[in-house]
C-alpha cells in the first residue's frame, strides 16, 4: 500500500514548529509495511486543504492527516473531508461526554465551540483520544483510506499506536512487515563507500541497499520484508557477506549507534581506561565520548590544553618542543606524541589520545588551517601519531578531527 | 510571492531524519516576505520528483528544493530539473576545482562520481557551498523561480543565508527592502518570553515580532521594511524600547550570535582569562567556548574531571568532601565551589567556572538525574554556586547545564 502523510497547520508553514509528526508516522508506516511516497504540509485554508486531499487520494491508497481537529474556526480537517466525501458530520457521543465531564470537573463553563472536537464523519470509525479532547476518524472514501489524527504529538502518537495502526493493519492483504538493519562505517567517505558497492546498490532488490550520510559518519541501510527476524537475517546473509568482503574493515556496527558508543563498550569489555588531551578540538572529543551512557566507567577525564602553559604544566610537554626557534611547536607530531604519553602519567589511564592542530580561521605557528595531529599512547606499546589534512569551517575541522581520533582509537581497540 | 518547499530524500519518507530544513526555510521565507503555501517531501525517485516539481511550479512562484545534490546515483535533483527545463547540465569550474583540491590535499583518489557535485543547470546562477562540495543552483524556468540547495543543514543554511536569500530578494517587486534584526535571550524560557510579549506579538504589524526557539536559547526576530539602516532602526525604536523594558535583563545580543561568542568578546574586551572544570557536561562547555573564533586568547583550557581522582589530583578537592559517610559528595555545592577555585590555582585563569551534576540516565550518589551545580570563582571575589534542576535526556541535561553555566558567566561579565 502507498501512503501520503498530510500535516495541516499554518504554524508549520511559518516554521514556528518542526514537523516531528511526519517523522513519527513515516517510521510507523515503514514498520507496518506501508510505503510512504509523499509528505505534504498545508495551512489552515479550506481550498488548499481540499486540493491536497484530492491530490493525495489520486496518488495514494492511504492518506494520514494530522492537525486541524481542534475547537477553533481554523480547525477544518473534518469539515473539508466531509465535503470531499459528500457526507455529514455527526456527534460521537462518548467523546462529547468526555469533553463535558472534563469541563464540569474543572468547574469551567464549556464554550460551545468545544462540541466541534466530538464531531466525526458519518459512517467513519472513531479513533479514541486518550490524551486529549478531539476524536480522530478513520474512513474509506471511494477506495482511499483516510486517517484523521490530532496535531499535538502527545495526542497523535497514542491515537495512532493504539487505534489507527490496527485499523490500517486490518486493511492489508498480506502484511509482511519490513525488516531492516543499519550498517555504520568509519574511516571511509560516503562516495568511496558507494563506489565500492555501486553494483550492489543499483542491482540489488532484496534486500534493498540505501546509502545514508551523517556528519562525519557513513551508513547504509538494508531492507527486506520478513515475518520473523530469522527470515530477515537469512534473506540478508548473502548481501551482508558480500559487503563485509568489500568494505568490512570500515564497518564498525550493524546497528544505528555512534562510533563513540562502540568504543566505550569495547573499553568496558576489555577493562581499559581512557583519557584525552584536546587542543584544537577544544572539548568536542570528550563531549562525544561522555554523551554515551556508561562512559563514566572507562573514561577518566581529559585536559583541554588550549595554551602551551597547560600542555607543559599539566602534561609535561617540554617548553623547547613547544616554543622557540626551530622547535617543532604546539602543532606537531612530537607534541601530539608527548601529550598522549603525558596523559598516561597525569591521569593514569591505560590509553591516552591527543589532538593538536589548527582549527582556523587563521593559521597558527605558520601552519595551515586543517593540519591536525592525533596521538595515541598505550601502556607498554609504542605511541602512534596520525597526520590529518582537514577542510571546512572551524566547526567542521573540530568535528572531523574528533571523528578521526575516534576512528584511530576504534581501529586499535578492535585489534586487541 | 507564493513559495513551495520541496525536501528530497527517501530518508525523510522512511522517518530516519526529521525535516528541520523545512522549518528553517519557512522561517527565512517569512522573514523575506515570501508566503509558503505548501511543503512537500518526496523520495529519491525520478518520476515522483518530476511530478512534484511540475505541481509546485503550477501553484507557486518560488520553488525551494533541498537535498539530492550529492555525488551518488540517488542524488537526482539537478538531473530532474534539467529534464523539466529541457536544458543541459554543465560543470561549474570553481566548484570542480574546489573538489579536486580537497581530494588532492587529502591525498585521496577522487572517485569520478564526485564530479556530479559540481554540475549546474546551463544558464543558472551557481550558489556557492561554503561548507561542503555540492554547488547549489538558482534558475528561473517559465516564470517559476527554482532554488536548489543541498540536504545537510550545515551546508544548506549558509548557502541560503549568504547566496539564495539575495537572489530571491532581487526578484521581489517590493520597492522597500526588508530590514530585520534578531534579539537573543538567555536565562528565560520560550513560553515565558512569549507570555511577556504576547500582546506585542499578536497586535504588532510594523515591525512584526516573531518568536524563534532554539535548543537552550530563545530569540525573537523583528522585521520591517526600510530603505536604510537608519530608517529601519527608527521604525523599530519604540518596539525595542518596549521589549527592553519588559525582558531587557535577559537580552544578551541584538544580532544572531551565540551566548558564548558574547562571552568570549567580553573577556577579550576586559582582558580577563577563563578556564573550566567539567564533570557532567563532559567537555561540552569547553566545546561551545572553543567554537568561537578568537577564543584561544581568553580561554586557557579546561579539565574534564569525570572521576574523583581527577577532581582531587588536579583541582585539589579534598577527598573527604568527595567521598565517605556524610561527605557532600562529587555532586554538591561544596565540590562545585572547590572545583572553580581549584581552576584559579591549577590553570592560573582570572575566572574559573565548574559544572558538576547528574546527567543520567541513572542517579548518582543517591542524587537525582538533572541535579546540577555551577560554580563561579573569580580572583578577589567570593565564589558563587548556582543550583539547577534540569530535565530531559542525558544529552539535553548536558546541553542545558552548559548553557546555564554560560548564562551565569554572562551575567557576571556584563556587570563588571
Amino acid at each position: 500500500m502507498k501512503a501520503e502523510i498530510i500535516a495541516v497547520g499554518t504554524e508549520l508553514l511559518l516554521g514556528q514548529i518542526v514537523n516531528t509528526n511526519a517523522q513519527f508516522l513515516a517510521q510507523e508506516c515503514a514498520a507496518l509495511g506501508i510505503n510512504v511516497y509523499f509528505q505534504t504540509v498545508v495551512g489552515d485554508n479550506e481550498q488548499r486543504l481540499m486540493d491536497s486531499l484530492k491530490l493525495a487520494a489520486s496518488r495514494a491508497d492511504v492518506v494520514i492527516c494530522t492537525g486541524g481537529l481542534g475547537p477553533t474556526q481554523d480547525d477544518l480537517t473534518k469539515d473539508v473531508l466531509a465535503a470531499y466525501a459528500g457526507c455529514k458530520l455527526i456527534l460521537h457521543e462518548p467523546s462529547m461526554k468526555a469533553i463535558e465531564d472534563l469541563f464540569a470537573s474543572r468547574g469551567i463553563h464549556m464554550v460551545e465551540s468545544n462540541r466541534r472536537q466530538a464531531l466525526m464523519l458519518e459512517g467513519s470509525t472513531p479513533l479514541i483520544n486518550d490524551a486529549g479532547l478531539a476524536v480522530g476518524n478513520a474512513v474509506t472514501i471511494q477506495g482511499t483510506h483516510f486517517v484523521l489524527l490530532p496535531g499535538p504529538p502527545k495526542e497523535m502518537k497514542p491515537m495512532f499506536t493504539n487505534y489507527a495502526a490496527k485499523w490500517l493493519s486490518a486493511l492489508m492483504n498480506e502484511p509482511v512487515p519490513l525488516y531492516s538493519k543499519m550498517l555504520k562505517f568509519a574511516g571511509i567517505g560516503e562516495s568511496t563507500l558507494e563506489h565500492q558497492l555501486l553494483d550492489l546498490i543499483q542491482t540489488q532488490t532484496n534486500p534493498t541497499i540505501a546509502p545514508y550520510a551523517k556528519e562525519g559518519e557513513v551508513a547504509i541501510r538494508l531492507t527486506t520484508r520478513a515475518h520473523t527476524e530469522e527470515e530477515g537475517e537469512a534473506l540478508m546473509a548473502p548481501t551482508m557477506q558480500e559487503i563485509r568482503g568489500r568494505v568490512g574493515e570500515y564497518l564498525y556496527a550493524v546497528q544505528n549507534v555512534p562510533l563513540e558508543a562502540v568504543i566505550v563498550h569495547r573499553l568496558i569489555e576489555t577493562e581499559r581506561t581512557l583519557s584525552v588531551a584536546e587542543s584544537c578540538t577544544g572539548g568536542l572529543l570528550s563531549d562525544l565520548i561522555t554523551g554515551v551512557s556508561g562512559s563514566s566507567q572507562p573514561f577518566l577525564g581529559g585536559i583541554i590544553c588550549y595554551t602551551n602553559d597547560v600542555k607543559h604544566g599539566l602534561l609535561g610537554v617540554p617548553k623547547d618542543v613547544l616554543e622557540g626557534e626551530g622547535a617543532p611547536g604546539a602543532v606537531s607530531q612530537e607534541t601530539a606524541m608527548l601529550l598522549a604519553e603525558g596523559l598516561l602519567r597525569t591521569l593514569g589511564s591505560d590509553i591516552g589520545i591527543s589532538v593538536t592542530g589548527v582549527a582556523g580561521p587563521n593559521p597558527s605557528e605558520g601552519k595551515p588551517v586543517g593540519l591536525v595531529y592525533v596521538g595515541l599512547a598505550q601502556n607498554g606499546k609504542e605511541t602512534q601519531v596520525f597526520t590529518l589534512q582537514l577542510s571546512g569551517s572551524r566547526g567542521m575541522i573540530k568535528l572531523r578531527a574528533a571523528k578521526s581520533a575516534l576512528y584511530q582509537l576504534w581501529k586499535q581497540l578492535k585489534e586487541n
